[in-house]
C-alpha cells in the first residue's frame, strides 16, 4: 500500500433517483486509480421526454479510464441494475461478473444486442469470493423481490465497504436462501468502514413483510373466488410467481402463463435451478377448455403497460384469454409512481367488463422488496459501519436515510448526488471531487445526451405543432410557382371557419406584397420575415406559437 | 301532467371520470321535453393529449335543444363543476344559478372571458328554493372542501330527485353551516325517487374525518416547528385556509399569502362574508423583516404545478420568499392521481435545500372532502331513495358504489356512462336512449373535438419529430436550385458521425438519380417517392419513423 492510496466511492447513477444504478469504487493514488463498477442499470422515462423510453447513466468518466476498469459486478437482475449493460458495454469492454440467474437474464439481453460472443460474462456462485486488483469481493446472500440478490463485501487495503444492493430481511422468502445473518454478523465484527445502502422504503415504518405471508394471503382470497382468476405481478419476482403457483395448486387451479417476459423469466429461473417442483403449466390456447373455476392466468402488465398481456386481455384483444363478469384480477404488485393513471385506466376497463379487481389496498397480496425502517436499523446493528452512504433513492429518501443512520449512532452519514466522488478512507469521509455525470437517452437506436435539442424540440412540437412554408424566388426576387404551406399538429380552423392554412398563406402574400423586389436579395432575411408573419397570424387566432420553418429556394 | 311525461337523467360528463361534471335532467314527453343542467365543469388533461390543458364535455345534445334549456344550476365552485361555464355558455345562452360564493368565482371567470355583461347570473341564497318550469329546486346545505356546497332536491310531478353534488358529512366543518341533517331527514320522509350521488371515496372505509381535527393537527405540528413554515393547499378550500390561519395565530405566526389564486379566492370569500374575524395578512414583500419563527406562508402549488408559488419558492426563483435549512413545508393536501411525479420532484427540490417536508402520510394535516363508505351509508339511510345513480367517479367507483347501494337495500342501482339517458320515472329506472357525448379540448383558444387529428399528429411529432423536404422542378422535370431538408426533433446524427440531414439529402438524390425525366410529370408521385426514400433512410439508422413532408414546386 502506498501513502497516497485512497479508497473512493463515486455514484454515476442511483443517487437522486430510484433506478439507473451505476456505482464506481476506486482504489489507489489519484493518478493511478483502479476501478470496479457495481451495477449498470437503466431507468424508464416519463412523459417529460417524449419519444424516449429508456434512460441510462452517462459513463463518460469511466469510459475515459476504461483501461483501469477491472470489471463490472452485477448485484442482481433487475433492469435498474443490469439494463444498461448491453447498451454501454461496447464503450467499456471489460469483464462482467454475475451469479447464475442474473447472468442468464444478462445473456438474453446480450443475444438480442448481438453481443453474446463479445462480452466476457463470468459466473460467480452465491457466497463466492474473487479478486479484482486491490478489491477482494465477497457475495453475501440477501433477500429481495428477485432470485439471487447479493450484497458485496468489498475488502480493500483501506477497509471494507458493504455495498448492499437491493434487499430486505424476509424471514421466509419462499424461494432462494434466507438472508445470511450469520455472515453479516461476522462481517460487522470484522469492522466495516462504510455501508452503501438501499434507501427506497426509508419513509415506511416497521418491516416490509414476508413473501410466505403473501402466499397465504393469495391462497385465502383465491380460495374464495369463483370464475377465472388472473394474477398480475412483475415476472422477475420469481418468488411471487412461486407463491401464486402454490396458491393455485392449493385452490385446484391450473396455471397459464401469459406474456412474453413471464415465459422468459421462468425459462431463466428453471435454467438455473429454480421452480423445479411445480405442476406443469397449461398453454394459453388450451386453457379455454378448462372450467373457469380451475384456471389461473399469471400475467404481465401490472403497471398498466399498454402492450402487456393484461392490457390486451382487458381490451379484449388478446388472442386466447378473455375475462368477463364473475372473473377476478389480482394486482399482486405496487403502483410505481408515474404509472397511476395507466393502472387506474386498466382497472376501469376491467371493471366495465364486470371483472372484479383486487389490489394490495383491499387484501394482503403484495410485499415490497426493499427494507423499511426497522430492517434498516437491523442492518446497521449487524454491520456497525463507520460511514453510511445512502443510495438508491431520490433526494428526500437519501436525506431521511442519513438522518436515520445518525439516529442509529453511525458516526458519519454522507448524502451524495451522482458525480460526487467521496473519499471513504483514509481520514473522515469527504467529497473530494466531482466527476462528469449525466444521463443518456435511448432515442430509437441512438444514444443521445440528456440535453440534446431533439427532445426539447419534440416537446415544443407536442405543444404547438409546426408549419412549413416554401417559397421559390428567381434571381430578381419574383415569386415562381405558388408558395405552399403544410401544417402539422394544428387544428383545422380557428372556430370561425377560416382555416389556419388560409391564414398562413394570406400572411405569406401580405409579406410579399409589402416587400419590394430590391429587398428580396437575401434568402435568410425573406425567410425570417415570412416566418414571423406566419407565426403571428396563427398565434393571433390560435393563442399558441407553432414552430414555423420557411424554406426559400432561389432558382 | 301528461300521460307521456317522463323524468329523465342524462349525464354528459362525470360518469366514467372524476371531474368534468355536466348533468341534465329532463321532464316532459319525448318530443317536448324541458331541461335543466346541473354543473358545467372541466377536467385537466394528462400527457396523453400533448398541448391540451383543459377538457370539457361536448354539450352538442343540449346545444341543439337550447330553447328548452331552462337554466344551469351550479352546486358549488370547484373547477370540475363551474370551469366550463365561460367556455360553453355562448353555445347555451341561458340563466345561470349559484349561491353567493360560487357566483363570485364564476363572475371572475366571466370577466376574464369578457362575458360578464352577457351571462344572466342569478344568485340563490343557501337553503333557497326556486322553480324552473316543471322543476322545483331546493338547495340543501352539505359540507365539502369549499364553501357553500349544495345538494339539490329537485321536485317534479313524477317524483323527487336528490342530486348530492360533492359532499361529505363533517361534524365540525370550521367554516359554513353544518350539514343539514334535519332537512335531509325530512326530504327522506317525503319520499325520494332517486339519488344521484358522489362516488369518489367509495373504496375508502369509515369516514373522511373533520376539518376541525385537521386544524388541531396543524396547530400541534406547527407549534413544534422552528424556522419558517409554509403550508400548501388548494386555495378553494377556504375552511382549510381558516384552519391554517387559526393554527398560525395559536403559534404566534403571521400569515403571508403567496400565489395568485390564494388572493383571488380569499377575496371572493371575504366578499361573501367568510373569513371575517382573522388577523391581517402580512404582504409578501414585508415578511422578510419578520423573525423566521413568526412567519407562515400559505401557498398555492400543492400538486407540484411548475408555475405555482411553491415550485417557484423551491427553485429559489420567487421574488420575495425563500426557504432553506431549518424551514418546513406542510402539504395539507392529497396527491391527485397523475401528479405524483411532479409532487415528488417538488419535494425532492425542497429536501435538497434542507427544507423538511411534512405530508398527510406522516401527520394529520388533511382530510378528504368526499364521503367515505360510512358517510354514503348514512346518506342512503336518511334519503331512502328508490333508485341510486352513482356519478362523479371512474367506472370502478361507480360499480362499487352501485354494489354498496344494493347492500344498503336500495331497490335499484344503475351504473351509467356519459351519454346514456336514464328514465327515472315512471316505471322502473331504465336506459331509454343514448345521446351524443364526448369531450372537447381547449387547444390554445380553440375548442376542438376530442378526436381532432391535430392532437394525434402532435403525439406523433412528439415521438419521432418531422422532416421537411423541398424540391423545385421545371416543366420538363429538371431540378432547379438545390433540394433542401429541415429536420425538427431528430438527433443530429446516428452516432457514427453521419448527420441525418446528410442521409436525407442523399436519399433525395438517390431517388432523383433513378427517376428519368419522363417519370417526373406528376408532382404528387415524385413527392411520394421522395417521402418514402427519406423516411426509410432515417428509419434504418434511427429506428424510428419521422413524419416526412415533401413539397414539390413546379415553376
Amino acid at each position: 500500500m502506498n501513502k497516497t492510496d485512497e479508497l473512493v466511492f463515486l455514484p454515476l447513477g442511483g443517487t437522486g433517483e430510484i433506478g439507473m444504478n451505476l456505482n464506481l469504487y476506486g482504489f489507489g493514488p489519484e493518478n493511478a486509480r483502479k476501478w470496479i463498477m457495481v451495477d449498470l442499470g437503466v431507468t424508464f422515462a416519463d412523459s417529460s421526454t417524449p419519444g424516449i423510453d429508456v434512460i441510462m447513466p452517462d459513463p463518460v468518466f469511466i469510459e475515459e479510464r476504461r483501461e483501469d476498469l477491472l470489471g463490472i459486478v452485477l448485484t442482481h437482475g433487475h433492469e435498474d441494475h443490469i439494463g444498461a449493460v448491453a447498451h454501454l458495454w461496447p464503450q467499456l469492454r471489460c469483464d462482467v461478473y454475475a451469479t447464475p440467474f442474473t447472468a442468464e437474464l444478462v445473456k438474453a439481453k446480450l443475444i438480442e444486442a448481438g453481443l453474446e460472443d463479445e462480452v466476457p460474462l463470468k459466473i460467480i456462485q452465491l457466497g463466492g469470493r474473487f479478486e479484482l486488483g486491490p478489491f477482494d469481493i465477497e457475495l453475501v446472500t440477501l433477500t429481495h423481490s428477485i432470485p439471487e440478490p447479493n450484497a458485496l463485501a468489498i475488502r480493500t487495503p483501506l477497509g471494507l465497504v458493504m455495498h448492499t444492493g437491493d434487499w430486505k430481511i424476509d424471514p421466509d422468502p419462499v424461494l432462494g436462501d434466507d438472508i445470511d445473518i450469520e455472515r453479516l454478523t461476522e462481517i460487522g465484527n470484522e469492522g466495516v468502514r462504510a455501508i452503501v445502502c438501499d434507501s427506497t422504503n426509508v419513509f415506511t415504518p416497521g418491516v416490509s413483510g414476508s413473501e410466505a405471508d403473501v402466499g397465504k394471503g393469495l391462497t385465502e382470497i383465491i380460495g374464495e373466488l369463483k370464475g377465472k382468476v388472473a394474477v398480475t405481478t412483475f415476472a422477475s419476482n420469481v418468488a411471487r410467481l412461486e407463491s401464486v403457483i402454490r396458491a393455485a395448486e392449493a385452490c385446484e387451479r391450473h396455471v397459464v402463463l401469459v406474456g412474453r417476459s413471464m415465459h422468459r423469466v421462468i425459462g431463466a429461473a428453471r435454467e438455473t435451478g429454480y421452480l423445479k417442483n411445480i405442476p406443469p403449466f397449461v398453454p394459453e390456447d388450451e386453457a379455454g377448455y378448462l372450467p373457469a373455476d380451475n384456471v389461473l392466468y399469471l400475467c404481465t402488465g401490472s403497471q398498466g403497460e399498454p402492450r402487456a398481456a393484461l392490457s390486451r386481455i382487458a381490451s379484449d384483444s388478446h388472442q386466447h384469454v378473455t375475462l368477463g363478469k364473475g372473473d377476478t384480477v389480482i394486482f399482486s404488485s405496487r403502483m410505481i409512481p408515474g404509472n397511476d393513471v395507466e393502472i387506474f385506466a386498466l382497472q376501469n376497463t376491467l371493471a366495465e367488463r364486470g371483472v372484479r379487481v383486487i389490489t394490495e389496498k383491499d387484501h394482503f397480496v403484495h410485499v415490497s422488496g426493499h427494507p423499511c425502517r426497522d430492517e434498516l436499523a437491523r442492518m446497521y446493528q449487524l454491520i456497525k459501519p463507520e460511514v453510511s452512504v445512502p443510495v438508491h433513492g431520490e433526494a428526500r429518501h437519501l436525506l431521511e436515510h442519513a438522518e436515520l443512520a445518525r439516529e442509529l449512532q453511525v458516526p458519519q452519514a454522507v448524502v451524495l448526488r451522482n458525480g460526487l466522488m467521496l473519499r471513504l478512507a483514509p481520514g473522515a469521509a469527504e467529497v473530494i471531487d466531482e466527476a462528469p455525470s449525466g444521463r443518456l437517452f435511448l432515442d430509437g437506436d441512438v444514444l443521445i445526451p440528456e440535453g440534446d435539442p431533439a427532445v426539447q424540440e419534440r416537446r415544443r412540437l407536442a405543444f404547438a405543432g409546426t408549419v412549413f412554408v416554401t417559397l421559390v424566388l428567381d434571381g430578381k426576387g419574383e415569386v415562381l410557382g405558388e408558395p405552399q404551406v403544410r401544417l402539422l399538429g394544428l387544428p383545422e380552423d380557428d372556430g370561425t371557419g377560416v382555416s389556419f392554412e388560409e391564414r398562413a398563406l394570406d400572411a405569406v402574400d401580405d409579406v410579399l406584397d409589402r416587400l419590394p423586389l430590391r429587398k428580396r436579395k437575401d434568402d435568410g432575411a425573406v425567410a425570417e420575415l415570412v416566418r414571423r408573419a406566419v407565426r403571428g397570424a396563427i398565434r393571433r387566432e390560435w393563442g399558441k406559437k407553432a414552430a414555423v420553418e420557411v424554406v426559400v429556394t432561389r432558382v
